[in-house]
């Protein structure tokens, strides 16, 4: 069997940054978490971690260190283990990727209703989609919110239902760039916004409402509240989840760009097949709390 | 000299992330632009453009397209070349990285007032402090606003002021966590919010307000709107950016943990040496919209 006091230092290392942070978070000393540390790196073979600023696994060692995470997760469904474990060591960390748009609108309801109930922290990574499956192959994370379908082996996939989102700009850009109307050719020149290079919203809107493909000035915003205030700035126009930009159209700080047509993404929830109660409790925290916020899938 | 007109081909693909798209961007076909792709590769015996989904370059390519950037930058300045370059090709965008608390804050209305002057446009990226210095250097990006300040060579740094935070919690939280108010064995044990391996602000405000080292569930939320949603929905307790906290802070929704002492974290604004117009007025604005929300540099 893998000798995991040694493979929970490993992770220690890689989770904390450093041997130092590592001792303090597990109550032994840094040249002991540096000996069992060493010590697995023998006995495997190969390095795990990759000494720098911060600390970093190697490709190995992230493996083993998901394994780990999967073993922990299992373990924590068995009774009779709950007071044999400190605290340090009993407390799970589940590794998830969100993507931008729903960590700024319906996922914090999750997180908060999944941590309120018990001692499991969440560790959150921003959603890259092209790496997301990959992610989810090596375990690296056990469940992943994605806007692209894609099957993973070992994982299933449940719909969440679809973020609507709607053309948006500040009155003031409205003044300037649309003068007499938001004409095609005007929508051709304004600028606008895109969150990264396969973020093709604006230009799926404008060609759907108006027939055009936008040709204005870009200015590339990798963040969703920044897509926003770069939008409310009077910047450029962009596509916001309705979620957030209802209120500022409310109170007139946005303007939704006729006609008024939105635009529906699905969303989805892929996670790990492991009969683990945490992450059943997670499923079921995430369903719950984008049903309240997304249209409901067909 | 360098193959402009292909390197321009180049800098197309890249940016767009395909031959069509980078094609219709150019008004050209994307056969032409497939063509001056490959024959600059075969001039400088190197590949470029990784072909993919979505095509990215090489880092020979990446070096190349910030020469042009920076060449495209001089150009701009030069007042009769203004008429003769077509608007799509006239169009300059300044890459420019910065951290997330500043995009959060004061950043967007710097983009705004530097965006309403012109056409140019930004292509930001959110920072990764430990890769700025480097793309800098690279000319990947043309300006960076960080936290840590690093000389770069062919860089200057302007001190921006420092941006304050507060430590907040929900009210439920603090009823749930500090029944008999914030005792360090209470914050020592509280569940909190790190927003990556490099943030110590919430342990550094613990140590410093008293005299304890966080140790309760740690969970890791990489966004500065999702730091705030997730202590707004009462999951843990963090450091926010007095800017952004202080509305919920009127409002009763977010509560400071006593005894209500802030952290302040220095800014600065590193930008090539570049004698560009373009680059004047954009820090001009940056400089502008940090003097109305930062702490002033000492």
């Amino acid at each position: 069997m893998l000798d995991y006091p040694s493979l929970s230092a490993v992770a220690a290392v890689v989770r904390e940054g450093s041997f130092e942070r590592a001792a303090s978070a597990l109550g032994i000393t840094p040249s002991a978490v540096s000996q069992r540390v060493r010590g697995l790196e023998e006995r495997v073979g190969a390095v795990l971690v990759v000494r720098g600023q911060p600390c970093t696994a190697t490709d190995l060692g992230r493996t083993l260190c998901a394994h780990l995470d999967r073993v922990r997760l299992l373990e924590h469904d068995l009774p009779t283990l709950g007071g044999a474990l400190g605290p340090a060591e009993g407390r799970l960390t589940l590794p998830v990727a969100v993507n931008a748009d729903s960590l700024a609108t319906w996922f914090p309801a999750a997180a908060a209703a999944f941590g309120r109930e018990g001692e499991a922290a969440l560790d959150l990574a921003l959603d890259d989609e092209a790496h997301t499956a990959a992610r989810l192959r090596s375990g690296e994370v056990l469940a992943a919110v994605t806007a692209e379908r894609e099957p993973v082996p070992g994982c299933r996939t449940v719909p969440l239902g679809a973020l609507r989102y709607a053309a948006c700009a500040a009155s003031d850009f409205i003044t300037r760039h649309f003068p007499t109307g938001v004409t095609p050719e005007a929508l051709r020149r304004a600028p606008f916004l895109r969150f990264d290079r396969r973020d093709f919203l604006q230009s799926r809107w404008a060609g759907t409402a108006h027939g055009v493909e936008p040709a204005g000035a870009v200015h590339w915003v990798p963040s969703t509240h920044g897509f926003l205030d770069m939008t409310l700035a009077g910047l450029a126009w962009g596509m916001h989840p309705v979620a957030m930009a209802q209120p500022h159209l409310d109170a007139g700080r946005l303007v939704e760009l006729p006609p008024g047509q939105r635009v529906e993404v699905p969303l989805y929830w892929t996670v790990a097949r492991l009969h683990a109660s945490l992450l059943s409790r997670l499923t079921k925290a995430v369903r719950a709390a984008a049903a309240r916020v997304l249209v409901p899938p067909a």
